[in-house]
């Protein structure tokens, strides 16, 4: 039995996310699962490294799958690359250690969320980086990113319902960059709850727009309510840029 | 009277070309004339630099009215921001001497054309550079461009139908640039005729797979002919980047 390690990239602009339990047809997990069940004539269960919401986009989203098919990695790669819709890449797979699990095995994942601060939306950019002409200022956002740094209980920063699952996890760096008013802020963690990375950026925008401060941004880290806090960035904006294993 | 001049970005995808002569409605002119009618309560007449193909987008078009409104500039710039569809952005806005022209008045236009050259596309680019594998030998394109620069009768390179006007032009230069596997070919002229910088984008690619040599390219342009020569080359890689006065 071959266990396979792909590299995904995915525009989801079209996409529920990720996760097909849910959403079905409309996921990027069973464009997937259908393709190599159709490649392999096996029923392929793939195992992604994580949930991506609605519109949330991928550079290296990694996943996983087991399979008999002894078909050579390129002519996979090539297969893959003819009939997976456009907007879905399989860039890189390899055959890995038969333990290999893209979700449990992730030490830590990197999110890239980027902005255009111009006056004027970019019209090739529109669809894959979110504009406001709310001047932002970065160095609110960078004292308030310094607060959520660390392992804390990001109950304020879940829309997850659940009581009985922890929401302790380790917030290892947020970069804050500029470059021609386009701003990107890259975060990486040892996990993300649902929804957490957006409205830590949802957060993070409204401490550059003056609508938050750093002893605001303290109280919602402290009170581990998500209720009434920061609101959640658009998803178009957010990459899943690199997972580590 | 005022005469305004306007820098416009658009996104030729879902049109079919600037000029609304003869396509009426799915025109960027169309567009443009349309909103500023609107504004100024006149029957605005927009002079555009010239005309782009269809699918052809462009950083820097340039364009001019004349119109007896008193709005100031950022009001209309707001204005059209707020109306234009989400794919054409008047970036600027400047009076100009009445006898300004922004097509007469064009002394050269730049256009770049994109090329993904890696083994797989990529998701986020693949409406806007234009993807192929078949590995393209630089050297050979360069090659054939330095035979196309310069002053010429470019027939062979124009599906301008009319045997009345004048296919001489100067080809001022061609640079490749090549990054990462990405290729952008920048081409200068003090004009394009119709098709033009598609059909030598076309020719250079095939220069570039090894289809067409240096002696096939000079044959090309010595006999003047359109027919059976070098493919037209996508638009969705092209771009109108800036316009010299």
């Amino acid at each position: 039995m071959r266990n396979l390690k792909m590299t995904i990239q995915y525009d989801g602009s079209r996409y529920k996310g990720w996760q097909k339990q849910k959403y079905g047809e409309s996921t990027i997990q069973y464009k997937i699962e259908n393709i190599l069940s159709k490649m392999t004539g096996e029923n392929i269960q793939v195992i992604g490294c994580g949930r991506t919401d609605a519109g949330v986009h991928a550079e290296n989203y990694i996943a996983n799958f087991h399979t008999e098919c002894e078909l050579t990695i390129n002519t996979m790669l090539d297969y893959l690359y003819e009939f997976l819709p456009e907007d879905i890449v399989v860039k890189e797979m390899e055959d890995v250690h038969e333990r290999f699990h893209a979700r449990y095995n992730a030490k830590s994942k990197t999110y890239v969320y980027r902005i255009d601060n111009n006056k004027f939306r970019d019209v090739f950019t529109r669809k894959y980086i979110y504009h406001t002409d709310e001047q932002l200022n970065l160095k609110e956002m960078k004292k308030a990113a310094e607060i959520l740094i660390g392992t804390h209980d990001f109950k304020s920063f879940t829309n997850l319902k659940s009581n009985n699952k922890s929401t302790i996890r380790t917030l290892n760096y947020i970069n804050i960059l500029e470059k021609d008013n386009i701003i990107e802020m890259e975060l990486n963690a040892n996990g993300f709850l649902l929804n957490m990375v957006r409205i830590i950026v949802g957060t993070l925008l409204e401490a550059g727009k003056g609508k938050l401060s750093t002893v605001d941004i303290q109280k919602i880290l402290r009170e581990k309510k998500r209720e009434e806090y920061g609101p959640i960035a658009y998803s178009k904006g957010l990459y899943l840029k690199n997972v580590q294993y």
